[in-house]
This record gives C-alpha cells, sequence and structure tokens, in this order.
C-alpha cells in the first residue's frame, strides 16, 4: 500500500490522515476505538463518500475487537458511528449492509478480522473499478492521439483522497501517468473552496505528475490556444440522458469545451447513477452559505454589506459532454439509448 | 461631487481614496505636492488607467502652485511623475500632453488654476462619454426587454474606483439603476486578484444597487436557470474585427452568454479601439506572478511545490459579443464593417 493514502489499517488501528490540514501539513490521526472513529467521521479528518464509507467499517470493526459482543450494544454502537454525520447518506448506508452482515454471522470469535478483510476489500474493490474506467479513457485517447503526451484538465478533486486509491477522472490521470502519457496537467482551482489548489494539487505532487494550478476563468484561454486535448471530470450524479451533477464551474467547461471541440469526459462509478431520474432538471442543486465566497480564513474579503450566492453544484448537460465512462466502459450520444443497458 | 469618488481635489489639496484598503477600510490620501503625488501613484492608492491620468495632471498643477516656475525644473518635475509606474504607457501620455500645454502657455501666472479646471473637465468629459455609452446600452435593453427590471452580470471592475466617475459596463448598471431598471446584479468575484469581490462590490454598495457575488464557475448555473438577461464588461483593448482583449474569464463568458443566447455587450471607450490590429491573436498577454493564485494574502493555498498559470487577460472574440460600445454608438458584427465608420 503506497503510504500517503488516506486510510490505512495497520496494528490493529486505523490511521486516517487529517484532511483538514492538508496540503502543507501532512499529519495522520489514529482511531484505536468506535469512539475516535465517530470523532473523525464528525470532524472531517476524512472527507468523500467512498472514504466515510471505509471508514465506517474499520470503525465497526474497531468496536468488535475492544469489546464483547452484545447484540444490544452492537446495534446501539452502529447507531452511534451513524450519528456522527446524520445527513451523509453513504454513511448510514455502509453502516446497515456492515451491521446486517455481522448479525447474520453466528461464530463472532473472528468478526474483527472479518470485517477488516471486508473493508480491505470493498476499497481494493472501489480502485478495481477505477481502473477499468481508466482503461477505458486510456483506450479511447489512444484512438483520438495515438502516441502522444496529453494535456489534460480536470476540476475539484477526484482522486485518491476522495476515493481511498486511484480516484475517478485523477483515477485516469495516474494511469496515464503510469503509461507515460502526461504532459501537463491543469487543474482548475475550484472556487470557492479550493479542492483543486488543495486537494488535487496535494494529490498530483504526491504522485509526481506534472500540473499547474489555474483560475477556472483561464479555460477558454486555454483551449483557444490548444494547450488542452481533453477534460476529464467526477461527477455526483448521472441521470438517464446523461446530464450530469458535479462540482460548480463543470457545466462551463462543458460548454467552452464544446465551442472549441476539446473532449470532455465524465468519470463515475454506476453507483453514481440515477436511472430513476430522466433529466437533469430534477436534481435539486445544494446552496451552501455565502461566507464560503465572501471570506478567506478569516479574512473578510468583500465589503461587509455584500452579499454572495454560492450553488455548490451545476448540471452539465448530456449532450456537451464527448462521453461518460463507468466500469462498464464508455458511453455517447444519445445518452438515452447508450446507457440503457446499464439499468 | 459624490463624497465617495475616487479624485477629489479641494482647498487645494488633491484628495486620493486609499484603493488598496479597500473594501472595509475608507482613508483618503492628501496629497499636497507632486512628491506626495508620486509616492501615490507608485504605491496604488489609485489605480486604473483613467484615474491615474487624472490624478498625474492633478500632481502636476500642485508643482506649479508650490514653485517658481522655471523651465528646467519642470521639465524635471514632469519626468519625476511619470518615474512613479514607469511601464504605465498612459501615465507617460498623460504628463506630456500637459507638459506640452504648459510650455506653451505665456503667461504662468494662473497656470496652476488653469490646470486644476483642465484635469476637472477631463474627468467631466470622460463622464459624459461613459454617460453616452450608457445610454445607448439602455436604449439596446429597452428594444429587447422593454419595461422589464433587469438582472445583470458584470466581471472584474470597471465603475468610478477605476475611471473617477460612473464607468464603462459598471457606469451602465448606474445609469440603468437610476432609471429604476435594475432588479440585481451579479459580480463576478474575479479570481484571482478578487476585483469582483473588493472593488465592484464596494462601488455598488455606494451605488445602493442591489447585487450578489457569484464565483466565475457560477456562470451556466445562472444562465441555465434564465438568471441573467445581459452582461457588461469593459475592454482593455479592442481590435478592428471586434476581437477584444480584458481580464481573464471574459472570454469564457462570451461564449456561455452565446450558448444560452443571453446577449453581452463590451463597452468602451473610443481610446481603448486598436484599429492597427486586424485580429486579437496579435494581442500580447500578460502572464502574471503564479503567487496570485497559490497564496491569499499570506496564507498559502496549495502546496508548496504547487506552480501556477496565471494569464491577466483572454481575448473575446468578436463573433461572441452581442455588442460592442463606445461614446459613437452601439456596432454590431460584421465588427470589421461597422467598426469601420470609426477610424
Amino acid at each position: 500500500m503506497k503510504n500517503f493514502l488516506p486510510i490505512q489499517f495497520r496494528e490493529s488501528k486505523l490511521h486516517l490522515l487529517d484532511q483538514r490540514k492538508l496540503p502543507n501539513e501532512e499529519l495522520f490521526v489514529i482511531c484505536n476505538n468506535i469512539e475516535e472513529t465517530h470523532h473523525a467521521i464528525r470532524d472531517m479528518v476524512v472527507r468523500g463518500a467512498p472514504c466515510i464509507g471505509f471508514t465506517a467499517i474499520y470503525g465497526i470493526a474497531l468496536w468488535l475487537k475492544n469489546n464483547v459482543y452484545e447484540k444490544k450494544k452492537f446495534i446501539e454502537a452502529c447507531d452511534f458511528l451513524i450519528s456522527a454525520r446524520p445527513t451523509a447518506v453513504n454513511l448510514e448506508y455502509e453502516v446497515q449492509k456492515v451491521k446486517e452482515m455481522v448479525l447474520k454471522v453466528e461464530d463472532k470469535t473472528n468478526v474483527f478480522k472479518f470485517l477488516v478483510d471486508h473493508a480491505n476489500k470493498e476499497i481494493e474493490f472501489s480502485e478495481s473499478k477505477n481502473l477499468q474506467m481508466a482503461k477505458f479513457a486510456a483506450d479511447e485517447l489512444e484512438r483520438r492521439y495515438s502516441n502522444k503526451k496529453l494535456k489534460l484538465l480536470t476540476h475539484c478533486n477526484t482522486g485518491f483522497l476522495a476515493c481511498g486509491s486511484l480516484g475517478t477522472a485523477l483515477g485516469v490521470i495516474e494511469y496515464l501517468n503510469q503509461l507515460g502519457r502526461i504532459e501537463k496537467v491543469w487543474v482548475d482551482e475550484t472556487r470557492p473552496y479550493l479542492q483543486g489548489s488543495r486537494l488535487t494539487s496535494y494529490e498530483l505532487t504526491k504522485l509526481n505528475i506534472p500540473h499547474e494550478i489555474v483560475v477556472e476563468g483561464a479555460a477558454t484561454f486555454l483551449m483557444e490556444n490548444q494547450m488542452v486535448d481533453a477534460i476529464f471530470v467526477g461527477a455526483d450524479r448521472i441521470v438517464s440522458n446523461g446530464d450530469t451533477a458535479n462540482k460548480i464551474g463543470t457545466a462551463n467547461l462543458s460548454i467552452i469545451s464544446k465551442y472549441f471541440k476539446v473532449p470532455m469526459y465524465t468519470v463515475a462509478p454506476l453507483s453514481s447513477f440515477d436511472f430513476n431520474s430522466s433529466s437533469g432538471k430534477s436534481i435539486e442543486i445544494e446552496l451552501r452559505n455565502e461566507n464560503e465566497i465572501l471570506e478567506m480564513g478569516n479574512h473578510r474579503i468583500a465589503p461587509i454589506a455584500a452579499k454572495a450566492f454560492n450553488p455548490s453544484f451545476d448540471i452539465t448537460r448530456g449532450e456537451n459532454l464527448e462521453g461518460i465512462i463507468c466500469e462498464k466502459g464508455l458511453f455517447r450520444m444519445p445518452y438515452v439509448d447508450s446507457l440503457k443497458g446499464l439499468i
């Protein structure tokens, strides 16, 4: 295991990279029990839906290690873990799944080791899906650009910090770099929360992948000057017509890239697909606190009286994407037809 | 004169709003002589090409007030003022023009008062041109939207802080607000230097114009949701095919606005037109220090090893603008023909 991965289970302890301190302090928080795991999730030491899920499994394993099994107490411990971030749907889902598994095991003697193995396998399984997506992306770029070294652009954070290992759009970039195919990665700083400057640049630095950070405003400059061969982004949700919800600023890129005929791809596992929605219009967009825009650290940027409007996500129309990549393959317009086989 | 304007000449003293302290401290630096004026220009108390030009005229006036006229010393004083910002072409141009004027005056007795009047008139003349542009814009919007209250979007800073009074794109907005036609202004924060959050929001606050700050990434969200009726921006240079150089991020807006059929206008006086260039391709783009992106105040955002690429301007293609507005009128595609009459 690479020693910089954000979730590491060693010597019966959970080591979590403290993502609040990134990029310029690398501290690991060590969790010896479920209480410390609860705090780490609650206080956002760990972030990203996949990472929170993996952390929760190890947290339950630690409870089973430290306690004599009793059904009632075990269920209470699971509920306690869920309460660390009550609105994180993914956390509850993962904990419930693991709880059911444990309840079904007759002999609880080895259930600690069983759960640790399970968590390790979940991380490996996620990585294998990411690798599969990366290979589909690499095939596509090979068809388009043959052996050329590539200049790629990405937005927000989709690498090992969010996904435990490899990642989605950044997994593509890491894989292409292993093949020696990366000339440079342009990293959108990703306002207002600066996930690009803080986290993606950290990941690329760790992976020794050449990159430069740009403001979102520079997209046209880069594409007009043939400085981008392709764009890779992740997705929070993909609906059946190919509309995708992702970090604010993604949809700008899709329109500009289409204007300049630079292919843009969304990379996300099947678990991000929502075939119950037929169009992005039905996706509700989270409005976040205006202070993310008006302040920087404790410093007020804007006039005291100023207000800001802070939608956190936007909808990229499927028609503006060159393709959507999941572990089953690369899908193209019209998505209503091409994605149908995945349901 | 409105008491918040950035350049005020009263009681034989030049009062300059200290723009380094904005938006949350309003301090005026008082210049009693050409030395203090030189320092104010050098230290960026005052900024924006028009404002630097006006300040320089008052600075020379102050020298004439404080000194017995001697040709050699006067020329030295002019050169001294130019040296405050040696690369500011506009500063040298204004000082040379005023120097020639003064050298031609036979009786130097009233030349101090003459120059103060001249500077006042230059500011008024600039304002009258801005007002003329605002009226052309208002006519255009009246044709498009009749009496509707408008939601407008702007980028960077083009108001009284840069222009002395009224301003170009922001002059349009101020004028429309006087007509009761503004529902809301969306202000791009304008990374990396945050001219929108710091300066444009300050201007709009002073003018009591309802506005909210957004990240550049939100452009598609706003236009997709019909929250923008028109976009107004300034320009650093406009060439004969309508290509315009303006703050990085402007060209993104032009492409996205064309996609959503939201009309976008560039507003700039004739002095910004360069008919010697036939296309924006010949305009050289200033690359600024990467630390504008990597740091915020004294705080490092990105990893220590990270690099950034910081082009300060981009080129908006004329074909993506609904119109270009100067004091002679509103001009439309094809600009090669429509702008010809201005040469």
